[in-house]
Formats: structure tokens, sequence, C-alpha cells
């Protein structure tokens, strides 16, 4: 089973360099990534003007900007362990993951290629499971592994455990919330290299990046992102599975999971996902039949050049307006438009300003704070 | 709190007596009660062609007649234990129970009469259910007690003595599948003499009635009729609270259902309920929330004089065309017009009076078969 997508690319080397330095440099993330590779065209026109940029957002220190001998250097390493950084759109690179709004511009891809493009299912849950729970990870993976899809989950103890150890035949991707060589937690180094001979493990981080704790969402985003579906096992109100969950759901993936006794707190949060409209699960069919309608469609990759104009021209007065409605306290831009009076293009281009200078921080459903 | 209902009726001991002798006489239902009553206007005028209208059935001996003497017996034998016998519409008859399509003429009450005026919510679950199931009615329970709903229940052993023991100061509702005099289990006769203190219990069978399987579906259907909703905590593949359900769903009733591991089989049928529809409930505000609309509006209580005519009119052929149709499948009314080619009058007509011949047996969804 594979889904059906088109294969569309294929980097050059000097293409794949200057992708990684530009997602390299400092307070470059995907999101402002594709936007600078949409404005300017491509990563080295990119690069090329980050320093003007980041000056013009008010930075107080030169950011650093990845050299060439950096990011060869990456390369090598990486290839050293088996690891390729691949681009949307390559062979390799997850196809649903790179239907996201801001896919990983280059993602570490290791392990057995063709299952990181075979149709994935996302089973996650909590680390102190109890016994029930993890039994029941492990029959769903294996069923949903014998019905020929991949189970993708995020290496942790608990829930992604027994979801990756019963489908370490059948196929199984690993997310890593740091770079290749930082596996996390340190007693997971076996289980990961057991699943990569039929499976696969990927990271957006790079080679020696030790995993903190704002980094676990961001690998969340991933594990939904590449996945048709989540399906959470065990999680307690708050707990990091449900960030997952409501990542899925803003990414259009099909949200499931598995109830519980209202009196077991480790059902509390799977529980209220069902209340707010997430499919039950109590066997692997309920996942299949949900996921076949999407399955026989094929993977559109979108486009977004020019979705979403920069416009450079800006003056200091506009910059200050903005930045007067900007502070702690995370606000929309939505709202930073209607309140600056200024254009969606002028705002847009003025908060990309300030994120080159590392003054803006960027949150959950478009919100954004000054640093 | 109290059901908006207009309290509309107060019958003479003569109609009284008449009603009591038509529904208690042989092969005289709710359903069939209500045509005739529809059709010949009053109980007595329908007691009288009881007789002609078995024979045309077919009947090979004449059904029983209730006497005016056994009725009056009746009556006076229910008062002796405080039981009253009433109709839709007068007082201490459940006002949402009197919304049915084919509500009991009437119902044995005993108890404090204004509790059995008072919106109800239904809990439901199985005989042998777990240590956490047990606790979780009971606290559900009190606290839709707290929030001035009266539990109505089944007096079961496990789910229903759970949730009616945790009410018997709130106020609680028995429903009995046998008369008021004829207590199952046996054991529980202590638990109702508690709860009637400040609730009440309900029957529709005849004083001297002991239940036998096919009267617990039929009690389940007062259960669900009575209440806003019903409420299945642990239900099995199978089992007679799912039954109570689906009633509930027919009769337009809220459906609510409460989760558990899919490793435990108690959970089963309220899982399946859940992905089928009903809301999952984790706490009485879910409960409480959801019926809270329904509330605000006033309850109607439907007439259904004149929708569905009679025509006695038939003759033998038409009659014998119907009768050839049946056989012991069953079968739909729809289905029995189409292939008929007869008027759905008339065949309204042939059923019921094969019905009062004892040769018919009504189903759910409208179904029949010939005994």
């Amino acid at each position: 089973m594979h889904d059906r997508t088109p294969q569309t690319r294929h980097l050059t080397d000097a293409d794949r360099i200057d992708r990684l330095r530009l997602i390299r440099s400092d307070n470059v993330g995907p999101r402002t990534f594709n936007s600078l590779i949409s404005h300017f065209g491509n990563a080295r026109a990119a690069l090329e003007r980050l320093p003007d940029l980041a000056q013009r957002g008010g930075a107080v220190r030169s950011g650093r900007i990845c050299s060439e001998e950096e990011a060869r250097a990456e390369i090598a390493a990486a290839s050293n362990i088996g690891v390729s950084l691949v681009a949307p759109g390559e062979a390799a690179y997850p196809p649903r993951l790179a239907t996201l709004d801001d896919p990983p511009p280059l993602l570490g891809v290791r392990g057995a290629p063709e299952v990181l493009m075979r149709p994935m299912i996302a089973i996650v849950g909590s680390r102190n499971a109890s016994g029930a729970g993890l039994k029941f990870a492990g029959q769903l993976a294996r069923d949903l592994g014998d019905a020929g899809f991949v189970v993708i989950s995020g290496l942790a103890r608990g829930i992604d455990q027994a979801a990756h150890r019963a489908t370490i035949q059948s196929g199984t991707v690993a997310v890593l919330a740091g770079g290749h060589d930082r596996i996390y937690p340190p007693e997971h180094a076996d289980l990961l290299t057991a699943l990569l001979e039929h499976g696969g493990a990927i990271s957006e981080m790079p080679l020696g990046h030790v995993p903190r704790a704002r980094d676990f969402p961001r690998r969340n985003r991933l594990i939904s992102g590449a996945s048709l579906g989540v399906v959470v096992i065990e999680a307690a109100h708050r707990s990091g599975s449900l960030i997952t969950a409501r990542m899925a759901a803003e990414q259009g993936r099909e949200v499931f999971a598995v109830p519980g006794s209202p009196l077991d707190p480790r059902a509390a949060g799977t529980n209220d996902l069902i209340k707010q409209g997430a499919a039950l699960v109590t066997e692997a069919s309920d996942v299949i039949n949900a996921v076949q309608p999407i399955l026989e469609r094929p993977v559109m990759l979108e486009t977004r050049e020019g979705d979403e104009p920069l416009d450079f021209d800006t003056d200091p007065g506009e910059r200050e307006r903005v930045v007067a409605l900007l502070g702690p306290s995370p606000v929309s831009l939505d709202d930073l438009i209607r309140m600056s009076g200024l254009s969606p293009t002028i705002v847009r281009t003025v908060l990309l300003e300030l994120e080159l200078a590392g003054r803006l921080e960027r949150h959950g459903g478009g919100l954004v704070s000054l640093i």
C-alpha cells in the first residue's frame, strides 16, 4: 500500500546546501524559510539578504548565518550515520508531511526509504501508561501494521514504545525531538536500531541537537503532519498527546481516541477528545474504515508561492506602529492588521524582519509576541 | 424543578373502570387500546365490539374480557397497597411518558406523586457491574439528584440498584416489570420501600403479574419513555440496556453512554453506543447541559386521534390476502400494504382484528408476524 504521490523533485547539491544554510541560520524556522523562498525565489538570494533584514528588524547583534562549510560538514556527518537531508517532494520525504503549510525545508531521514512513503497512522499516549493501555497500544499497532499501515510515533516511553515495538517487522517510523545522534530517552537507542531495519526515523533538527522541552511540541507537529490520523491512547488532562491531537485537527488530520473509565485519570484526556468530536476507537477497523476514503484521493502538494506576499519597502514609522502593538502577550496577525491600519503585506513583512532579528516569538494558531 | 406540563385530565370513575377493563382484556395492548379508543370514541363502546372483532380476526375461542367486577377489585386491591391507576394527562402520570405514541392507558403509580411529575433521567446498565461501574453510577445519580433531576431505573441488581440507592433522598423512580405486589428481584423489596418515601414506583402490569423475560423489554420502554434521556453505564454486547438505549433513540430521547477500556467487555456495548452517536458521559454536567434545552420547551401531549383511521367494512377476501402474506417471520406494515395492494386503513384494521384474535405478534420497528 502506497500513498498516491507524484514524486516531484530532486534538489541539486548546491540547492540542498543553500537550503540547509538558510534553515540552520539564526531565527529562521520553516515558516520564515518558506516566506523568504517565496519572496526571493531561492535560498541563495534569501541568504544574501538575511543580515540586512535582521538589521531592519532591530537586531542588536548580527544573527549567525550558517556557512557553506558548516552545511557541507553536516551533510557529510549525517551521511556517515545513514541520514539523508531531503526536501518536500523528494523521495523518502513523507508525502503527507510535505502537504503541511510549513513543512520542514529539509528533513533528516534514516532507515528504509520506502517505508517513509507509505501511509502512516500515528499512535501516541501517556509515558506512564497502564498495563492495559500498553497492551492495547501493542495490539492496535500490530493490527494496523498487518493492514499495511506504517505506525509513526515519538520513541517515548510508554505508549510510543509499545506501538513501535509491535510494528518492528511491519514498519514503524520514529520522530525525534533532537538530532539523529541525540536519542531521547537514551535507553531507547536499541529500540531505534531494531526498528530501522524495516522502518525509519526522521528529525528536522541538526546533528548534535539535544532535545529541550520546547522541541517536543515541534516534534509532535511532525508526528501528526506525516500521518493520515492520530490515535491517542491514555492521556491525562493537559498532556502532550493532547497537543498532538490539537495539531492533528489544525492540520486537517483525523483524530482518534481510545476511551476509558471516567474514574481513570489516564483516560480523562481521551474521553474529552471524544466529547469534542474525536472518533472513538476500540479496534483497528475503526481507524482503517475512517481513513480509507482519504487514502483513495491522491496526496496534493500545495504550492504556497505568492499566497502571502512580502514588501520590503517598509519605512521605520510603519515598523514602529507594529512594534508598539506587540508585547509579551500573544496577539493575532488579524488583530495587528486591524489595530495598525496597515496592509497585511506590510504587517507580515515587519513580523518577518522582527523574527529574523530574534525579537519575535511565534505561537500556535497564528499568534505572535515580542521576546 | 418541574416539567412544564399542563395537567389536562381527570377521569370519571366509570371511565377509569372501562379503560381498565379494555386494557386488561385478552390481546389488547397499548397500541390496540389507542386504535380502538380512537375509532370507537371511548372504552365502553370498544369493549362491546371486542368479541365481534376477535371473531372476524379468526379467533378459535373467545378471548377473555375483563369484567366490571374484576376491574373494581383490581382498583380496590391496588388502593390497599397505595397504588393508583392513572391515565396519560392525569396527575402522577409522568408527563414525558404520556407523550409516547402508545403510552400505557392506565399506569399503576405508587409513592410520592409530585416526584413522578418532575424531569427524569434514566440510569441503566449491567446487572453484574464492576466495582468501578457501581461507584460511578452512584456518583452520577447523586449529582443528577442534587441538580434537581429524578433518577429513574429498573430496580434490577447492579447499576440500577446503585442509581436508586444514591437518590433515595433526592427522589428516584423504579419501573417494575411485574405487578406492584410482585417485586423482582425479591431481595430488592427493602430498597423499594426505602425509595418510596421520597420517590415512586410505576408499572403497567396488573397486580399479581409475575414478570417473565418478555416483560423486561416492555418495562424498558417505560424507563426510556418517562425520561429526558437514558445514561447507559457498563453494558456488554447484546445486553438489555442496549435495548433501552435503542428504544430511547426511537422515542426521541437523548442517549448517553459511559466509556470504558476497549479491553473491558463490560464497556463493549457503551463504547459501541458512542460510536453510533450517543453522547459520551464522564460527569453529570455532560447530561445536564445536553437536556437543558429540552427542559426549556413545554412537554406537548400529542393527540393521535384520527391519525390512523380504521375501517371495519373489511370483507373476508381482503382479510385472506393479508393473512396469506403473513408468517412467522416479521414483516413491516409498509410491505404488507405494498404487497397486498390494499389501503393502509384496511391493512391496519385486519391486523387489529388478527391481534384481538390472538393470532398476531407485534415486534419493534412496526414489524408484525403470525403466531
